[in-house]
């Protein structure tokens, strides 16, 4: 049927028929509040900003579209989340059809796992996994968020469900139509949120090994690094956050409050909640959370950026240089030269065309530099954080931003390897690797 | 005498000492117009500005110091224009010493030459290259400007050698007071400098090729890769000053004007002279000229920046990556795979260093993004231009700026090589390569 397609072909096609799919859902004139239908770009803006789980919006999302407009968008989150091979997957195996190689691939080259054997039962503890952390994360919500049924059971639900669902899957949407702002004093959402975003930020990989190994020495050396990266832009992202805002935005609340709210922000650098609007931080603050989304989650989440693996791996490279080491050692293991340079050219990748689109887009829009370097940056990592630019954007700006979200969810690497045809042996060989990108 | 002491940190130890005797020659009280004598920051600043051929200025060159202090600065621009080693075997050859082999390695790291054979030869032809071409410019710059004899022959004489120096080496030094903006409607003033400028950031080997070889297919490919990069970085530059600021800056000039101001301003970039301010230019552009500044001159040149190599290489590997080939081919030929590497990791440790620097800058300064940004690029560059917050700077972010372009004039790579101690077969065998950083 496909004979003629590569898989990596296959797997961006999928991903754009889902997205129009999406697209002419959210056309229809029930889906949106106002009379008549949303907009052929609003709703191809909303479907791919949900399906590459990034969170940017040209309209805001509770008012604008109704509960069916809600639930399609609630949808194309956990169908992003999830991967579309791994629905494709579990779909085929309810059916009681086999799962063939190049299918295999596809999962692989989707999810970046390091190897095809056992695919099927893999996904199916992801998809438990997934159903299971978001089913607790529904509970919590419930329970923290009392008036949260004043609407109705069928709006509580959804209200708790769509949250739950964006967070773990860093999808960044909101149903208060002011992002978690309205749960700023909210200390146990604060907590959830954060320990959600932390687990879908780390990738199923290290997930499964968490639950699996739970000792630091046993765990691989891809989740060790995957772990003290995470770890260490965590922390410097909350100390800094502390200090710049000290006497800010955290001015007027309790320490432990300061603290939460720290992590908080730190933590949601990939999912794209804030609690404080973008514009109310100070700039080196919003400077930083510009390289933090760069840097953006780990391989095999759901989140982009250029990967915890791939600034660990370049930091570690450049130290190595320094010290004048040829090879690239952590906690006594050598990263993989091929690895090595994977990282640095992601990196100049991802950087160029970073900067490529912010000139592009600040001749075309006249907007200022830093909101644009911002939001072209929070596409390019799906984080969904803005300064406040997506809805002044015109319409070959929200273009521009729509396809630089669905690049950032592909990644730059594989959309590579998608134009060029897929080299399976490539994807053999990194069988013992660090992930990167 | 020097044997504890490694080349490379004998190097950097000389450029130290160098910058030292500047800056003390530069606070004694006769140097400045003011009574008593320059601060030891504004001595050690300027000094390392001029000895770094950055151009970043915290006084204005033209009233705050006095003939003498204007003599100290050119000779200073001279010195870090051709190179310590380049002056120091001219010194011993002319006294009659050997010139031994640490020494030879040292000229090669210096000024990034291909191999040490003929390396007294070499330098001489550097010199007289250097000081025929400064001539013709100070030539130029006396038949141009008939009103420079107005103060006598002597300061007549300062003006148009400093300017030729300054603008051969890329230093962006002035005795205006406000770069070349008076000679702004000069389109003689403005065709010279953009020669001498665009000579001076080619590198000793791509001119001495230029001058021997003259025809392109027999051009090396170090050659070829810089005049390709230069020539189009010249060009998309020139058309985007010229499409951005038509209606801006350039509205009231003849298209002639129009044409030469654009391709002055895309050339001397890697010198830091300006004939409009910086702050009068569109965002865009300013955003552009981060972008140029940070790819820099050529290797072997006066210039900083990551090299026109560096880009060339980095676009035309990952190029490959996207055609799906293995090796990185231009013209012909293959660029080696060692060379590549170096390429993207100079663009990241870079990258990484002009994050770092701004974000600390931003954090103690509390000054905006873009101009904190624009002047850390400036200095790691060693480029000069600035959105004027060279002079607003603490003493803090002052240090910060001089030891950039101090890190900016050795260049990030020798550096590192300097702090893990020389590999002369590192050196060796660089010798078919095309030079990065
Ligand atoms: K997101
Ligand atoms: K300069």
């Amino acid at each position: 049927m496909f004979n003629n397609i590569k898989p990596g072909q296959l797997l961006v096609i999928s991903y754009a028929l889902v997205d129009l799919v999406g697209t002419l859902l959210l056309t229809l004139p029930f889906a949106s509040t106002n009379p008549g239908s949303a907009t052929l770009l609003e709703a191809w803006f909303t479907a791919t900003s949900a399906l590459t789980v990034t969170g940017l919006t040209v309209v805001t999302t509770a008012e604008y579209w109704t509960f069916f407009g809600h639930a399609v968008i609630l949808v194309l989150m956990q169908i992003g989340g999830l991967g579309l091979m791994v629905l494709a997957t579990i779909t085929l195996s309810m059916l009681g059809l086999k799962i063939h190689l190049g299918h295999r691939v596809l999962i692989v080259q989707d999810r970046n796992y390091f190897n095809m054997s056992g695919v099927v039962r893999l996904v199916r503890s992801i998809v438990l996994l997934t159903l299971a952390l978001e089913g607790v994360g529904a509970v919590l919500f419930a329970l923290l968020l009392p008036d949260v049924w004043s609407e109705g059971l069928i709006p509580g639900l959804m209200f708790v469900v769509f949250h739950a669902v964006s967070a773990f899957n860093g999808a960044g949407f909101d149903l208060t139509g002011h992002s978690l702002e309205p749960f700023r004093y909210n200390m146990g959402i604060n907590l959830a949120v954060i320990v959600l975003v932390l687990l879908g930020s780390l990738g199923y990989v290290v997930l499964q090994e968490l639950f699996l190994v739970r000792k630091w020495h046993k765990l691989s050396l891809h989740s060790r690094l995957v772990l003290l990266v995470t770890g260490i832009i965590s922390l410097v992202g909350s100390i800094f956050y502390f200090l710049t805002e000290y006497s800010n935005t955290l001015a007027s609340v309790p320490l432990t409050h300061k603290i939460v709210t720290s992590l908080f922000q730190a933590v949601t650098r990939t999912a794209g909640f804030t609690t404080i609007p973008v514009l109310e931080w100070t700039e080196p603050f919003i400077f930083l959370m510009i390289l933090m989304m760069f840097v953006g989650a780990s391989p095999g989440s759901v989140g982009g950026g250029v990967k915890t693996t791939t600034l660990g791996t370049t930091v570690l490279a450049i130290w190595s240089i320094v010290r004048g080491k040829k090879g690239v050692v952590i906690f006594e293991r050598e990263i993989a030269p091929e690895s090595v340079t994977k990282a640095f050219t992601v990196m100049v990748i991802a950087g160029m065309l970073a900067a490529a689109s912010t000139l592009v887009l600040m001749t075309v829009e006249h907007l200022p530099f830093m909101p644009i370097l911002f939001e072209v940056v929070s596409a390019l990592a799906t984080v969904g954080l803005s300064m406040g630019v997506t809805v002044k954007l015109s319409a070959f700006g929200q273009v521009l931003i729509g396809l630089l979200m669905f690049v950032g969810r592909i990644g730059v690497l594989t959309l590579i390897v998608v134009l060029t045809g897929i080299d399976k042996r490539r994807l053999h060989y990194m069988k013992e690797d660090i992930l990167i990108g």
